[in-house]
C-alpha cells in the first residue's frame, strides 16, 4: 500500500534531497531496462547508466550475494579475487596502465586524481570545463560548477569553456576554433603561474557528458592533452559515466581519441554495487603511496569485485558494447526521421547508448528550447518513459538506458518520443 | 590452490597498498567471529569491526541479495524503504536529531560534516587532535594528522593535543588538566580569528580511537563542546568508528557525555556493505542543502539501506549492545588478571567490544613498548588471533571483535594473549 504521506516523511528525515519530476516518482521494482511505480506502472528506463547491465541483473546479484556470503573484508589482508578483478580491469585499456586504486565512489576517484595531481605536478592549480560536475567532495565540488546556484572562484581551479561544434565560441570552425579552445586553456594554465599557484592537470568528463555530450572539433582533445603535458600537467579522463561500453567503445578517451595520464570510474561498475576506481601508470601511482599513505575501508573488498566482474562478464558474454552502438545508431536514426517532422529537434549527437537530442526555438538561430525540452521530459514520463535534460541551455534530451536495451525497447522510446512530440506541437 | 605469485601480482596490480603483518595474511573466507586463511588456518578475529554483526551474517546477506533482486536505484526518485530506515536511523539518538544525509563512506560523511561546518559557520578554521584520522579525501586528509609521514602545515587547520589521563599533559590532573586542554584549543580559535580564516568548528572521534582509546578527563568533552559553541563553531563526532553499538552504547557521545552538532557514521553500518551517513538538526541541513546542490548516486539506495536495516535489526534482537558491555568488561578483566603475571600491560582502557591494552617497558615511568606490542600482535597472528597496534606511541594492542564475539571467544583470545606474552616474555 503506497503511504499518502511518504513525500512528508521524505522531507523531514531527509530534507530537501533532490528528487526528479514535478510530481516525484515513487519506484518499487527494477527488473532490466524497466522500472515499476507504486501507481502499478511500467516505466521503460532510459535514464540510468548505473544498472548498465540491466536492474537487478541476476548474474550481478548471484554474484553479491554469493561473495557476501563467503567473505567481505578489507585491503589489508590479501586476497586473489580483489587482484585477478583488478588484473581483468586493467586489460581493458589500450593505454599501458599498471595500477588500479579502488574508491568506493567516483566522487572519491576524482578526489583522489586531484590529489595525485596536486601532490606530483609543479603546481596546484586544475582546469575544468565551465558547466562540468565530477562529484560532491569538497575538493571535487570546487570543480563541479554545473552544481553551483551562482559562479564561485576557488583559487586552485580554472573553468574553461566546454568544447563543441553546435554553438562554436565566437562561431568558428576548423583549426580556428581549436585555436581559440587552447588560447583559453594557455590563458588559464598562464593565469595559474602569474598567481604563484602552478598547474597541476586538466580534468574533463571524456566524452563531455553534463556539457550536453556536444560534438567535440576534430583533434582538439589530443591537442590539448599535449598541451596539458608540456606545461607538467596530468590528463584526467573522468569516466565515471562514459565508461564500462556506454559509449560503444569501453572507455570514452578510446572514443575521443586522447591518452589520459589517469582515468576515473565509478557508476555502472558495479551496476548499482558501490564500486569506482582509478587507474594509472606505475611511475605516477606509485610516486603518490610514497608521499601519501591511502587506505580505503570499503573499496575494493570481495563483493565489490564479485559485482564488478560480472558486470564485465555481462558485457563480454552478451556482447553489450555491440548492443549499444547498434540500438544507440538506431534510436539517433528514429530521431533523425522525427526531425524531419519536428522542427524542435535541433541537434542529435551522442555515441552508442549515450544519445543527446538538442531542442530548438528555430534551427536557424538554434535558439535553446529549455522550457519545451522539459514538457517533453514529464510527457516521456507520463507516456512511460524515463528520460532526463542536460547541457548548459538545459534543452538537451538526455537518453541513457541500461545498454541490455534492445530493438524493442527503442521502438518503445521512439514511439513514446513522438506521441509526445505530437502533443507538444499541438499545445505548443 | 593458493597462487604463490599472489603477493607480486597484488604489487603489480594495486601497488604498495597497504598490508597488515610481517607476512600478509591471504583470506578465503569468514564466518562470525572467524576468518580463514588460504593455508587452510581459522583465525579469530579481534580486530574488525566493519563486520559488526560478525562476517558473512546471514541476515544481511539474505537482505542484500532480496533488495538487490527488487529494486536499487539513486536517491532521485522516492523510496520507502529509504524513509523507513532513515526514521529509524534518527530514532537511535537521544539528541534531537532531524535530518540524514547517506554517502558511501566515512570519509565521504567527514568531508561533508566539514563542507557544512565550513559554509555555515563564521569562518573556515577546523581544529582535529594531533593523532587523528578521519578519511581519505583531500579535505579530510588534512585533518588526519596520523597518517602523514611529517608534520604537515593546512591553512585551515590546527591541531590540539588529544586528551588522555595516563600520559596527561604537562603531568597535570583535575580541572587545572581539563583547562590546560581548553586553553589549546582556545589559542587554536584565537589563532585562525588572528589569520583572517576565523573557525567552523571542532571535529574528533568520539573515542578517540586513533589516539589509543584513551580515558578522557571528566567534563573536558562537555567543556570542549561549550567552548566550541561559544565561538560559533559545529562540535562534529566521528562516530566512523564508535557508532552501531560498539561501546555498548548505540553512539559514543552517548557514552562520552557530550552532545555533537553534527554525527557522522560509516564502517559498521552495513556490515560490510559500503553505505555511510551524517546526521544532523533540519535548521543545519536545511541551511546547508539551499546553498550547496548535494546528490549521492550511490548513497542511500534500498541494498545500502536494506543491510543496514539488517544490521539494526541483528543488534536490537540479538541485544549485541549488552553482549558488548558483557564481554568486552569479561576481555578487560582478564587482561586485569593477565597484568599481575605480566609487567609488559600498562593500562587496559576502552568500552564495550573496543579494548585498548598499552604495553609499556616499565609501570613507574611508562615508557611505551612498541616494539614489544608489534611482537605480541605478530604472535596472536601466529596463536590464531588476530588484533593490531594503535596510538601515538605504536604500543596499544587494538581489540575490536565482531559485536558478536561470546565469552567463549573472548577465553580463546585471553588464552592466546597469555601464552604469547609467554613467549615474549621468554626471550625479550
Amino acid at each position: 500500500m503506497p503511504d499518502p504521506n511518504i513525500l512528508a516523511r521524505r522531507l523531514r528525515a531527509l530534507g530537501s534531497s533532490p528528487l526528479f519530476y514535478a510530481e516525484p516518482l515513487t519506484l518499487v521494482r527494477g527488473d532490466g531496462v524497466y522500472l515499476y511505480g507504486d501507481d502499478g506502472r511500467r516505466y521503460l528506463d532510459c535514464y540510468n547508466n548505473i544498472p548498465c547491465v540491466g536492474h537487478c541483473n541476476q548474474r550481478v546479484v548471484d554474484a553479491i550475494a554469493r561473495q557476501a556470503s563467503t567473505l567481505n573484508v578489507h585491503s589489508r589482508y590479501v586476497s586473489d579475487i580483489v587482484v585477478n578483478y583488478a588484473e581483468r580491469l586493467l586489460g581493458s585499456f589500450d593505454t599501458k596502465f599498471d595500477q588500479v586504486m579502488f574508491t568506493c565512489s567516483g566522487s572519491e576517484a576524482n578526489d583522489q586524481a586531484l590529489r595525485i595531481a596536486r601532490l606530483l605536478a609543479p603546481g596546484r592549480g586544475i582546469i575544468c570545463t565551465n558547466f562540468a560536475y565530477h562529484g560532491n567532495t569538497a575538493a571535487v565540488d570546487e570543480i563541479s560548477p554545473l552544481f553551483h546556484h551562482a559562479p564561485q572562484h576557488f583559487a586552485e581551479v580554472r573553468t574553461i569553456t566546454y568544447p563543441e561544434m553546435y554553438r562554436p565560441l565566437r562561431g568558428l570552425s576548423g583549426e580556428v576554433l581549436n585555436q581559440a579552445y587552447l588560447n583559453e586553456m594557455q590563458a588559464a594554465i598562464d593565469s595559474f603561474d602569474e598567481a604563484g599557484i602552478g598547474f597541476a592537470g586538466f580534468i574533463f568528463c571524456s566524452v563531455f557528458a553534463n556539457e550536453g555530450l556536444p560534438a567535440i572539433p576534430p583533434g582538439l582533445l589530443a591537442a590539448a592533452s599535449a598541451l596539458v603535458r608540456r606545461a607538467g600537467g596530468f590528463v584526467i579522463s573522468d569516466e565515471v559515466q562514459a565508461g564500462f561500453g556506454r559509449t560503444g567503445k569501453m572507455w570514452g578517451h578510446q572514443l575521443m581519441g586522447f591518452t589520459p595520464d589517469i582515468v576515473t570510474m565509478g557508476k555502472p561498475m558495479g551496476n548499482g554495487y558501490p564500486v569506482a576506481a582509478l587507474v594509472s601508470r606505475a611511475d605516477i601511482l606509485d610516486a603518490y603511496r610514497a608521499k601519501v599513505f591511502y587506505f580505503n575501508t570499503f573499496a575494493g573488498a570481495q563483493v565489490a569485485v564479485a559485482a564488478a566482474g560480472a558486470v564485465l562478464d555481462e558485457i563480454e558474454d552478451r556482447g553489450l558494447m555491440d548492443n549499444a552502438r547498434r540500438v544507440g545508431d538506431y534510436i539517433r536514426a528514429g530521431f533523425a526521421r522525427l526531425a524531419k517532422r519536428f522542427e524542435l529537434i535541433g541537434d542529435i549527437r551522442g555515441a552508442g547508448l549515450w544519445i543527446g537530442v538538442e531542442m530548438v526555438r528555430d534551427r536557424q538561430t538554434r535558439a535553446p528550447a529549455p522550457d519545451e525540452a522539459l514538457r517533453l521530459v514529464n510527457l516521456l514520463k507520463d507516456a512511460g518513459c524515463l528520460t532526463g535534460r542536460i547541457g548548459e541551455h538545459d534543452n538537451v534530451l538526455k537518453i541513457r538506458p541500461p545498454l541490455v536495451c534492445g530493438i524493442e525497447h527503442a521502438d518503445e522510446l521512439l514511439g513514446a518520443v513522438e506521441s509526445s512530440l505530437e502533443k507538444l506541437q499541438a499545445s505548443p
